[in-house]
């Protein structure tokens, strides 16, 4: 009964036995080798869009060196009061990028408010140099709530980085989970929106360490490949990156992997919707599940070894109740019908 | 015939196999689990000395980190000219640290000159606020030019650090090359020479991605926490590195490898002292073999299909007459008898 | 009928005639004159206490280098939403400490809410490595809504301060018009109240160019000085601000000065209390007056050439009605009674 | 007899007077003043070419900031090896910039040889992400060696700056001292030699703070406008530094007091000429004068109280004799023909 996060599993096994494949491999570094060339061209075909691809080594690495190329002096980046790179990034960003500040955009279900995006992008426009200036607009996708922007929402908020041109930036650290609950193509979820970056996450989804910052257009990467450089993320042996991607993208690995993991979760939340003592916030729109639960439960569950996240802080249109907490429980390539069904024992 | 780089070989078998093994692993994130802890614990046994350890993903990450560790506003750290930190690093350790400067010192064979050292040193420390101030002393061992200090030498280094009261560090890219032709202990080639912080680099020797910041003194951990989190170098599944230490610590087998490595080299230099084209700089003490070699023999090899780096730029105590080159090549775990044989054949 | 702001006027004439008086000393540079030693023990004597002074170019550099010479890797500064480090310095705390992120506190009047800010200080200390960490607290006194904080509500502050032990900063931009109003010492207002680092502004309140850091804690000096040169704030004729202040201190001139201004504000206000068109926000606590004015006033005073600020940002807490603005009116020591009846005559 | 250096001297009477004047102008802050609109005019007048200018506190700070502006990830800029952005800034540029490390050119009397800088341009040119990239070519005009850099020096220079498509700036903290020894315009020396950004200094030639960074380049100057405000540089009371440039560049004072303060150097430099105890290293070509002085004379210097700078570092190519120092005297506006006779009879 393991939902404590997407990183606590390890690596799904194909992607194990494709890395142990390449061990053996001598190519050039850096980079470098066909292994590498043939991943960017993988990606290119499955974004349909040519693209730059750089590897990197943490979901704050990647979304802290996008930003970082984008960013200006003065400049201010909005995002969701919850995103990752606001919440849970150790100002990695600002550290990066040295140029930029964040400002926190209020929304319901973990999305930013257009309308106060749009607000707020003005206020920060009218301020000159005492204030800043804005520089650029980051969504998470699927959000820190565990819901997906529609491409609707997507596009109003591109409207907004167009009407200040502003670069948008996609956080896909569980981009796969958002992309089959919305059943869209890649294409149409990123660059098709006016995504410029993505940052497109295998880890979480049954790979070891495999980020990568994706630049749909390609003339940002020949300056790219300096901040990425200096910033210790050109790996040397670049190769067992590409070993991970080339086993996680093929046959459509990547989205089988996503489909269990969302569908596990909505197995979890039909558990949660019939028992007496728990209460779904949402029904899942990714491998993550929101519940309140109350506090004896919760502690039935701990103490029959379920691993999952309690006393989870709550936005701020939820309201608990005396003796609740609310928690999350996330699913995985890993997660297995067993792993749903003994939560359900328990809580029944 | 492969000798580019000890970066351009995948992985060993055994370091393969265990991260394998460990794919289905289910355990806490970010540094926490009992395989972490398992390494740590390792580390501690084989350096005699309690520590605490931080894995990042590059070379480069690792020294701009621990540099960044120890930095002070106007701080200078003084290294070699021909440092890794200063040539190969694209500027990390001055970004990271966002205080230092580098301060190049010469001296023969890739070493500090350990009287140029303490009179560069005094001379900072002179200069007041408009000059900086002494800040760390960095030795990369082996050296960037394939030599390893000695015991004694290092000795010397370390009496400057203290007189002036700032940190020792050691950039341990090729960290068990040095070991083993020194043929004394992990405690006696660091902090037993005043040495407070390693780089322990696991990558060339054999892992696919396994650099560790070392710290000697456990005190420092708990504020190089943040730093590391904040420069997107806390991996989520930190087990993916212990899984290869793991395998590469026992029994063993990364000083095996680093023996087999250096006497393949040693082997090679003995090709190249024999054959009359090419002039054999000095006996490798790593596993690189620096050789002057003649412009056509050079495209013997190339057009052989060769792989090492030729037009290697000399040190300035070293003369090439005309139509010849400097050439470097690294031999690593993965060299063969048949690699060397292959380029004696060439060169006779 | 000058308004604008209290930087809008140029120097008090003994302060000029002092510059002028110095301006053919011959004397050591970068703060070593006899003159700005003079300074540094007339501020000692005026604290009641041993401290450093370093002089800076703006208050924008005076609260960012002090806010750097304590940050740490991941720490989190905490100030009022509306404090001018968050909302006026274009991310110059961020971008000189290359390590602090700045976290809004909420609070009526410009104040801090001190249960809010205990509140959110124990949130990041909760948060470990992903989150950051507690850093420093300023109070900017009086606020930016010329309010200010009593000896009451510095002390509450400086509680939470010590119960998480950070660094306490005051930003004292119009430090002399808070002091007035408070009729208290220096000392009063900030050491003994647990301030560690003081911006002393004197720009403002009549020099032209005179801002000051101090330290209460002279150990903190010898560092700071290599950040201080290295920020571009270590003027050559630093007598130029030792002249201007050796003026400016001279008989309690500086606190004529603030009296004044603050004088002038509480005509102005009494202007503003008797009119009809326009509602006083609150009775001026130092020499700033906030103001509801009704359009077409602000029409009339425009046209009449009045400097003042229309369309201030109202906090949260006030409501604005139709056809209404939030107005600022700055007094300074140059004001006058004509200035205050100017404006009286085309309010009534 | 006061030789310390030229920032020893208070301000000119004309310069302290103007600025006394302009004490009870009311005028709008941060640089949008009238009188502040009235330099940049004056400026684009006395340089022929439209400009956009910004004050800045220090020479520290104009280098700092100038090099900022162009700066990219992993640049390096070139500069001689005793330049004041390498010797005398405490990193600044690194520090402010975030971006450049700073590459050491040698070659003789304090001037780049522009060989050498061909040389390590292409060097760097060709290193990749691994070494950084060419970024920015320096000029101390005049030099730290008191030479002045011809115009054909600079078109030298000039040509490899555009050969890489490098910004080409011009450190002029002396820069009137320079143009008197040239004989040329201001637009000679700098634009019309390809410079792009000049740092001007009027503080060591007559005014109390008032350096300038000048853009020849007006579309630069929207985007440096967030970095000089988030640097702390942007004052509030801009007119106390336009008001000493005004009367500073009125009839050419500024031209008559570096002609001044030139022709008390070569003054200075005929009495070592014809002393026998020193030995003139060259003849003057601003107001530095670099002698070479036997102990014993600088003992007798010393102790009758004048002041200047013994023990100054050698450069490479000058070798002290046993018992000999180099020393530095500077002049200035201040500097009268008695100074120099009180040193012409103590060295005699």
């Amino acid at each position: 009964m393991r939902f404590g996060s997407d990183n606590w599993a390890g690596a799904h096994p194909a992607v194990a036995v494709n890395l142990s494949k390449h061990a053996s491999d001598y190519s050039t570094p850096y980079g470098s080798s066909s292994l590498d060339h043939a991943i960017q061209h993988r990606l290119s075909e499955i974004f349909e869009h040519s693209l730059s691809i750089f590897y990197v080594s943490t979901g704050t690495a990647a979304n802290a060196l996008a930003l970082t190329s984008v960013a200006k002096p003065g400049g201010i980046a909005f995002a969701h009061r919850e995103a990752h790179i606001i919440a849970d990034e150790c100002g990695a960003p600002e550290y990066f990028s040295n140029q930029l500040r964040l400002k926190l955009i209020d929304g319901a279900d973990g999305k930013m408010d257009v309308g106060t995006l749009r607000e707020e992008v003005a206020n920060v426009a009218a301020m000159g140099v005492h204030g800043g200036r804005p520089n650029a607009i980051s969504v998470t996708q699927p959000t820190e709530s565990g819901t997906v922007y529609s491409l609707e929402e997507l596009d109003a908020i591109a409207a907004v980085a167009r009407e200040y041109d502003i670069p948008f930036l996609m956080d896909g650290a569980r981009f796969a989970n958002a992309l089959v609950h919305l059943g869209c193509s890649p294409a149409e979820m990123t660059w098709k929106r006016g995504i410029d970056i993505l940052c497109f996450g295998a880890t979480k989804n049954g790979c070891f360490c495999a980020e990568t910052v994706i630049f749909f257009d390609k003339s940002k990467a020949e300056d790219f490949a300096f901040t990425h450089k200096r910033a210790g993320q050109l790996f040397s042996k670049s190769s067992f990156v590409s070993a991970q991607l080339e086993a996680y993208l093929k046959d459509g690995l990547w989205i089988d992997l996503a489909c269990h993991a969302n569908d596990m979760a909505s197995d979890l939340a039909d558990v949660f919707r019939s028992a007496g003592a728990t209460r779904l916030v949402r029904e899942p729109q990714n491998n993550e599940v929101f519940v309140v639960v109350k506090d004896d439960v919760v502690k039935v569950l701990e103490e029959a070894g379920v691993s999952f996240f309690a006393g989870w802080p709550p936005a701020r249109e939820l309201v608990l109740g005396e003796g609740e907490q609310l928690c999350r429980f996330v699913t995985s390539f890993a997660t297995t019908g067993e792993d749903v069904r003994g939560v359900g024992e328990l809580v029944e």
